[in-house]
C-alpha cells in the first residue's frame, strides 16, 4: 500500500493515533470522527485526516472513522500485531518501573531478558525476569534473536553497552541514558529524556 | 527577537541541540559546525541552520558556531537560564528513578516536593525530598508557587491528580501515565509513553 516514503513526522504521530483509539475503545466507543480525535490530541481534524490518507482509504466523508478497524489497520501500519520481545538492560529503580510497566499489554511489546552487572542485581527477580550477568548479553541476545532493546543504565556505560546490543544483533534501542549515542547507520535509536520535554514545555511559558 | 511564532516542531529540537551541545562542551570542543552536529543528531545540517536562523544570528559561515555562545543563547530561549522546581507526583519505582536521575543537574529543572497517597510511603525519603500525603497537594503546590509537575502515578488515578496540579496553579504537566488527559486549553501536557517510542521504530523495521 505505501510506496513512497511517508514523512517521518506523520509517523510519529500514528503510535498516538493507535494510543487514543485504544483508549477511546476501552470506553465502549466504536466510531470516531477526525474531529473529535483532534480534539482528545490537541491536532487539527484536517491534520489528522491528511495523515490517515497517506496510508489510504480508512473513512467515509461524515460517518468517521471505524475505530475496530482503524486499530487493527494502525497495528498493521507499525508493525506491532505480533509482539516484540524487549532486552532491557539496566535492574536500577528505572529498569524495575519499566519492566512492571502495564502499558506494555497487548500494545506489541513484551520484556524478555533482563541484564545487569551488579553481582547484587544478578538473580533476582525485575518483573516476570530473573537478572541476567551482563558479560551473557552478547551470546544470550545473539542466540535468543531478539532486535529491540531498552537501555536503562547509567550515561557513563551507555555507549559500550549499546555496542555491544548492535553487535549481538539489536536494531532499535530506546535509550534513557541523557547522552547522545553513537551508533552504525540502520540502528533506530531515539532518547527518553524527561529534561527535553521539559524544556519544550517550558519555552512557551511566561519569562 | 521572536517575531512571529515559531512552528512547534522546530520548537522541539532546541533541547536536542541543547543537549549535544553541551556534551561537546564537556568534551572540551570550543566551536561546532552544523556539519558535525547534523551528523550526531541524524539531522541535515541544512535542517539545522535553518532552525537557528528563526531565532537570530548566532554564527558565521564557515567558522561555526561558539559553543559556549549558542548553549547561552539556546538556554535563553528554552527559558531555562533560572531553574524550575518542579513537582512529582507519584513515588513508586519510576517517581524514585526520576528523583535520583542525573539529567536533572545544571539542565533547568529540580525535584522540589514529592507527593504520595501511600501511607508507606509518606514521611519516607526520595532523592533530596521528603514524601508528602496527596491530601495536602493542592495547598501545598499552591503556596509553592511551582508550575511544573511530573505525573507518575498510576493511569487510573492521573486524570484526578492532574485536574488538582491545575487547579493549584501548575501549568505544564509531563505524563508518564499511558493514557490522554483531558485538561483544560493552556496548559502544556507531555506525553513520555515508551510505547509511542517502541511503535514508532518497529514502523520501519522489517516486517
Amino acid at each position: 500500500m505505501v510506496k513512497i516514503p511517508i514523512p517521518d513526522i506523520v509517523v510519529s504521530r500514528l503510535p498516538l493515533y493507535l494510543q487514543m483509539l485504544q483508549l477511546m475503545q476501552l470506553e465502549g466507543k466504536l466510531s470516531a470522527s477526525s474531529k473529535e480525535m483532534g480534539k482528545r490530541l490537541g491536532i487539527s481534524a484536517a491534520q489528522i485526516r491528511k495523515d490517515l490518507s497517506q496510508f489510504g482509504e480508512f473513512g467515509k466523508q461524515g460517518t468517521g472513522y471505524s475505530i475496530p478497524f482503524l486499530i487493527d489497520q494502525l497495528r498493521d501500519i507499525l508493525n506491532v500485531k505480533k509482539t516484540w520481545d524487549i532486552i532491557l538492560v539496566g535492574a536500577g529503580d528505572l529498569g524495575h518501573a519499566i519492566a512492571r510497566y502495564q502499558g506494555f499489554t497487548n500494545r506489541g511489546f513484551r520484556v524478555a531478558m533482563v541484564f545487569d552487572s551488579d553481582s547484587d542485581k544478578i538473580g533476582k527477580k525485575v518483573g516476570n525476569c530473573t537478572v541476567e550477568d551482563i558479560v551473557n548479553l552478547k551470546q544470550r541476545v545473539h542466540e535468543s534473536g531478539i532486535r529491540v532493546a531498552l537501555l536503562t543504565v547509567p550515561s557513563s556505560s551507555a555507549q559500550v553497552v549499546a555496542e555491544l546490543l548492535v553487535q549481538a544483533g539489536v536494531c532499535a534501542i530506546l535509550n534513557y541514558a541523557p547522552i547522545q549515542l553513537s551508533l552504525p547507520p540502520g540502528i533506530q535509536v531515539r532518547n527518553t529524556d524527561p529534561i527535553l520535554q521539559l524544556q519544550h514545555m517550558t519555552y512557551y511559558m511566561a519569562r
